[in-house]
């Protein structure tokens, strides 16, 4: 991933309760970081999340995470996440998450979280709706992928 | 994945404090099963673990987690977690996982780990030791992937 | 506490991810020991939990935790947690938690949870409701304080 | 507790991953948020922490945590959370903490936690030593309680 794609940055201190005993963050809790980046990123584009997860109002779940990792985080490092929509396809989209450690740069960790839209009742996917993908497009500048040929296929 | 390929099978209880607002399993817990289920795998190979990851004894690094969301856990369930190892080549191999409730058979999740053998001290990657590979071999009775192409790749 | 007095048992296994950079369990994960006890406590008594807590269906909120470290959990240990009900007071009762590793019935921690039941729409104490108190005493053959001094007070 | 009594403020922000089904924090991860603060205030007062925990490098082990509950917290509220040395007595000391809601002043949570100082080797209580004493001492400007009728007892 090139890290100067990402136009939204949240930050997260690597506290010490998610260092395993190697004095490593545990692999587990990158995602938890990449979520937060997530979650940040839909809150400045004004999608509204009434409890803390994208699959509430949105009526949108989660069906893949994939992470790469590259180098370990460790106790009470400051780290940068960015995330980024890549594409958005008729009734799917990914985000993709960088994880650097701020000052240095170093690459962290990387992330595609694919997300499929639902109807609310019958549970059946659903063409994702406009005024997402407008507030994706303005926030983009345009950077997202429609229908081409996605980074995991 | 064919759940019948795997021969090794521990099982794990929902927890309430695994489970968010909407009453399902938070999406990073199951990476946690899943390492639940390789820990078991390499108990029962007789590998041995000092403190609770495979990073431990056996200087081996996890590189990449892929995990397929299929069907939301719910608290007090009891599943199946299946590990195995699907391909060892020179100096990775890759854990695979497949997660169920018990009873119904419902697919929760899937999962595929790779890891990579490093040098202890300089943590360059290393041939993965014959040990490891017969232990694995003897386990499996055959079936693991040698050098050809891999299901990541 | 004397652990004799004590009727439920339930058992957990450390797991790699509780387990901090001192290859202890972190002090906060007790607390998770102690509530999968009371789950497993209320769920033999016939006390129905919908989804993973004491508050849910009960209308009850956990008020005060005090845990006693007694010495340290480690990865891949078994330890049984005893749970009982200490005293049911007006609108309020005590759960004690007693935690030890299997086998060598080393202590490791000790717990104090005290709830209060709450009016389900107003929110304020209400009166422990007699099914519940029939429950416990059937369970317990009568020890539990009632009305007496507590444990904390 | 009085709130004015606390000279060191640290903030979190709740996570999703942190509320539970009822969208309320669980009850767990208050005693993260409290160890958060105690690691801001010796990190404050320069007494260096290796790796995450005040039991590293100060050799000092928790042996009782005590929380009140008095309102839960929710997703995405931005919290304070004050820490302060409430007494040093021969061998141990207490560290209090009070969680409110940022800007309503809401109260949160309230805890004190236990520490004593142990030999490295033999794993006897030893005497808090002097540098940790004044260094406490300078920071809380005397309301520090040495020797006289604790909190707890």
């Amino acid at each position: 991933m090139e890290q100067g794609r990402f136009k939204h940055m949240t930050e997260v201190r690597v506290r010490n309760f998610e260092v395993d005993w190697q004095g490593i963050v545990h692999n587990a809790v990158y995602l938890q970081y990449f979520e937060i980046g997530r979650i940040e990123y839909l809150k400045r584009l004004g999608i509204k999340i009434d409890i803390g997860s994208v699959r509430s109002e949105t009526q949108v779940v989660l069906v893949r995470n994939d992470i790469l990792y590259k180098s370990p985080a460790r106790f009470d490092e400051l780290l940068n996440v960015f995330s980024r929509i890549s594409y958005i396809k008729n009734t799917s989209f990914a985000f993709e998450g960088y994880l650097e450690e701020r000052g240095s740069g170093r690459l962290v960790a990387e992330n595609t979280a694919i997300h499929v839209w639902l109807h609310h009742r019958t549970g059946e996917p659903v063409t994702v709706p406009d005024s997402f993908r407008k507030a994706v497009l303005q926030f983009e500048g345009g950077d997202v992928g429609f229908l081409g040929p996605t980074l995991l296929t």
